[in-house]
């Protein structure tokens, strides 16, 4: 999707956030924000909202000289996944449908973002793992998932946040034992998404192959993925895409991708229909179909809206 | 007072909010929106937040090609407050002290602003006049300022947002019957600020002589105002200046200056030790009392950050 105009004063406030969080001098801060502005200002709109989120933390990293001003962050976010594992693994093999417990709990872990608010919020992540069994997902979607990797027993897995990563690791745990899983994280770090260390500290090297994208771009922007991950990409059978960003990038893939994410984004929500606080099982697939329907209802100008 | 860069994403976000308000062309928006960056990314951060809300409201009305974007949100205001009128007389005559009574309608009326939170919130509004009578104000300075005005007989009265000059009237009409009172608006269109129109469908010609300041910045930039405005004001007895654009441009004021506002953005009420929320009446020479405890203290650097 592209970025709206009302992306650009969220990103300037996240870069600023990002910039006095590892940051206490005011002009190194002032001077990584002149730049950010002026990176905003010549800003190509056509490209998606992860792509200038990518900019202006590239930026504030340089400025501050802080390659991973998020590192703390992204520390706790792992440190809490794993105390909550027993009590959350408890829950998914006690429930009836242990595949579709642990999608919601990998679902529920997606509100371990820093990028819209980027302070430690107790009680709003508690609320999301509370609410992880009876929040309303496209129930039938999750059954053609556990369809397609019981099918394929292939899954390529794009990561999101640090912590979430945990939960992931809990889904897989669900796949068929014989499934062959490339975990994908970050090619280096932006934000409090998950790189490669992350997701050794998680877990993930027992249940999957973990890669990179070789980008550092939020959510997964082809054009600056590494050979490598394309070459998984455009091979793999199923797809499963955890996150906004990814949402954000993917959404008009031509490829079936699976995307497993909680609404975050007030613009983003508005502009496919949905509330902020909405939880997402949705496959490219649906969304393409629903892109041409509203195109012949005449509710959009253009596919490239979306 | 300086700018902060908190201040950045804040006006971005207005100036986005004010284009959309009169413009439905997303790429007339989106030009201006890069003009607005462009200027903030080079803007004098020693400047005061009012002076670069102006540089990014007058470029809005350039570019979205309409000279008044906060035409309709005014002449609500001012009707919205005339309603009002009857009622508040009532408060204000029945109460054991018109003037301490008309002085916090006066800043109860402060609410009717549309920088901060662009769209009418009747919540909020009706909130900011039930409390009137109640709400903690200093009664030392509501005293001193009722006694400079009898002795002097002459005021010069800075006002804020249109609607909220109805509320300025009743004021002044608490004042001594002899009293010289002349009220000054800004000298063109800025956010929702009266203007010498706003203060007439106010009734304001009825109590006082009003004259604008010559300049189309939010509070008073002297250093922009007309030669006229500046004999009044260097020659004036008693000055009262409304709102908090007033209290950042004026606050380091030489001269005694009464401040009546309404506290309403998180930056500047930390930066002073209050809450948004809080009313205030302060005069200048309370405030450089303050700076130089505090600079004694060393709890600030120096007296430019105030």
């Amino acid at each position: 999707m592209k970025t709206y105009l009302d992306c650009v004063p969220c990103f300037i406030r996240q870069g600023l956030e990002a910039a006095r969080s590892v940051c206490d001098d005011e002009a190194t801060i002032a001077r990584a924000m002149k730049r950010v502005l002026a990176e905003a200002s010549t800003f190509d709109l056509s490209l998606s909202p992860p792509e200038m989120g990518q900019k202006i933390h590239s930026i504030i990293r340089e400025e501050v000289n802080n390659k991973d001003p998020y590192r703390q962050i992204k520390d706790s976010s792992i440190s809490f996944a794993l105390t909550m594992e027993k009590r959350v693994k408890k829950i998914i093999y006690e429930s009836d449908n242990p595949f579709g417990a642990a999608l919601r709990f990998s679902i529920a872990g997606n509100i371990l973002d820093f990028a819209l608010l980027s302070t430690w919020d107790d009680e709003r992540i508690d609320e999301s793992f509370k609410n992880a069994m009876d929040k309303p997902v496209d129930e039938l979607v999750v059954k053609e998932l556990e369809e397609d990797i019981q099918k394929s027993g292939n899954v390529l897995f794009l990561a999101d946040n640090a912590g979430e990563t945990v939960f992931d690791r809990l889904f897989i745990e669900t796949f068929p034992k014989n499934t062959t899983v490339t975990y994908v994280v970050k090619g280096g770090p932006i934000i409090n998404d998950a790189t490669l260390e992350c997701a050794r500290k998680s877990g993930l090297n027992d249940v999957a192959t973990i890669i990179d994208n070789g980008a550092d771009a939020p959510g997964t922007v082809l054009t600056q993925c590494s050979k490598d991950f394309l070459s998984h990409y455009e091979s793999a059978p199923v797809v499963i895409a955890k996150g906004q960003a990814n949402f954000e990038t993917l959404n008009v893939a031509t490829k079936k991708i699976y995307l497993l994410l909680q609404m975050k984004c007030i613009v983003v929500a508005q502009h496919y229909g949905y509330s902020v606080g909405d939880w997402l099982v949705k496959t490219t697939d649906k969304l393409a179909k629903e892109r041409r329907t509203n195109m012949l209802k005449g509710k959009t100008g253009k596919e490239t809206d979306l």
